[in-house]
């Protein structure tokens, strides 16, 4: 009799992304002493499913794996909870084991400090035990959750375009649980009798994230039907490729709107207005942040004013934008520059 | 003292499109005895608005404008208010006036069905009076619902752009509120007594769109903040012109991958793999439709399918698609035939 179903589907999960990781990184996987890869774990059932597949796979693909866990430091007895995951993750054979404690700040709020903390924890631990990839267990559910965050910016494709499967600095950060449901991470922690633990932060009302999980994604299912966390899924991945694909055509629109190659925030106008708008509006963004616009105070309305310059031009003055830089028109050119 | 802030609102806006669509058939507006638009009125608030915003500025831009209403039969009643709702378009001064009764079928649903007959009158309509505009009261929140449904359908940036501005055979239909709130709406009819019809399906939760308005949007802007539905219509907009951008570039694509301008279903396999997937899976997309696949019927799956003989070929037969089509590699060729 194999495995229980909902094992079967981590472990392929897992296989595969093994596969890619070696594929990826031949040579790191023969240097001695050097785990190919970290598992990230919370001690929460999506993550603990993944230790426990990573663990079955590892040794049959026949690559050395870590562990880590990080110790937010936010909730009482999270330092006694890291050395109980760290245990387990001993127990399931992953080689080197670690918790690591951060210091969460406050920047952008505390999901968004608490998150930065945790991946620049796993950054530096990747690089300590010269492990090739971190792998995470983000799901389906989790997928679906981010691109309504997403949504709720309103600032386009990239932002509906969720967490890639792979990502971070050379392709380090894996999420080989993007296809996979919540209902089966648990499914299967249960199915091996592993304890897992929930974070009361993920119940929390407080959180954003949380809401979203326990009110907004239940009430749009009830309102849209079942099908809306695979719908949101899907959307992830169409926005992503669509996303990439602008970019890389507003790659090449930057270079062959340039007025002058010695002067990068020079645009000529007759060729920006043979763009689509979607193109050249991107186009705009890049030249701003290039003149020295922080990226965070861009809004829409800046790139509309912007694209107003060579679409609907009836003479304006130089438009004022964040970072003290202004746009303006000169001699069939728009001239975008620190004021 | 001028008129209450929710009025001038609603007139800026219609006077805006107006003037458009003056622009885009000047010589339209000039055959005698010929409406320049015909406004479309339920009798609800949102259509109740835009009438009165019309027949205030139509004189002052010095065109004229008829009314329509359609009854599609539905509901106890609604023959007598469609000709409650025309006698009140008579009195704001449209001319002509007009119900039309329809034949709703059942095609795709009751909104679906509903909504083609509806558009479907609002063309014969617009064809009789030999108008060059139907005008729309659809608001701000219908396009973030609109968003929203589409978003659950999950097939990626053009259902996520809502209703468009303009569309429509020859740009006929115009939607001047897709930047005015329904609130607004609301107010301008109550300050300016006008008495608005609630159809009763607007809350009946069997309807899909009932359900997103009362349920799923008022626990996404709990979940996530006030500024859902802004953010939602400004998504529309952004996925419109990105997927526009995108078919632009599929267009010149198509032509670029065909390996015999006289085979239009036969595509170059290295060329094919030049294009990024976004635009490679809309060219496979619209070949598999051209070689006969019919479009409601051809999912993400099989267009990944067809994409995997290209990006992942380890000697696959020929695939099958929808409407005895198949796709197979044959000489470095993509060929997709009717089987």
């Amino acid at each position: 009799m194999g495995p229980h179903p909902a094992v079967a589907a981590i472990r392929l999960a897992v296989r595969r992304v093994l596969h890619d990781i070696l594929n990826d990184h031949r040579a790191r996987s023969t240097v001695p002493g050097t785990p190919l890869a970290l598992v990230a774990c919370s001690g929460g059932a999506d993550s603990m499913a993944l230790a426990s597949a990573v663990a079955f796979e590892a040794p049959r693909v026949g690559v050395r794996v870590g562990g880590v866990t990080v110790d937010h430091g936010l909730q009482a007895g999270s330092a006694e909870r890291s050395l109980d995951v760290t245990a387990r993750l001993a127990a399931l054979g992953f080689d080197p084991v670690e918790s690591v404690t951060v210091a969460v700040g406050r920047e952008g709020g505390p999901e968004a400090a608490a998150r930065d903390a945790r991946y620049a924890a796993l950054d530096a631990a990747a690089e300590r035990h010269g492990a090739a990839a971190v792998l995470l267990g983000h799901t389906r559910d989790d997928q679906a959750e981010t691109v309504l965050l997403g949504l709720a910016r309103g600032s386009g494709t990239r932002s509906l375009s969720g967490m890639a499967a792979v990502s971070g600095p050379h392709g380090r950060y894996r999420r080989p649980f993007l296809a996979v449901d919540r209902q089966t991470t648990r499914r299967a922690c249960m199915v091996q009798s592993l304890p897992v633990w929930d974070d009361p932060h993920n119940a929390d009302p407080a959180y954003t994230r949380s809401r979203v999980r326990h009110e907004a994604l239940p009430m749009l299912e009830k309102a849209l039907g079942k099908g809306v966390v695979d719908a949101l899924a899907r959307t992830a991945q169409l926005s992503r490729d669509d996303a990439d694909a602008l970019d890389a055509w507003t790659d090449e629109a930057e270079r062959s709107v340039r007025a002058d190659p010695a002067l990068p925030c020079e645009l000529d106008i007759p060729r920006l207005r043979t763009l689509p708008p979607a193109v050249r509006r991107r186009v705009l963004r890049r030249t701003a942040i290039a003149a020295g616009a922080p990226a965070g105070s861009l809004f829409a309305r800046h790139i509309e004013e912007m694209d107003r310059l060579i679409t609907a031009w009836r003479g304006q003055r130089a438009i004022n934008l964040p970072g003290r830089v202004e746009a303006l028109r000169r001699n069939g050119r728009l001239v975008v520059r620190q004021s």
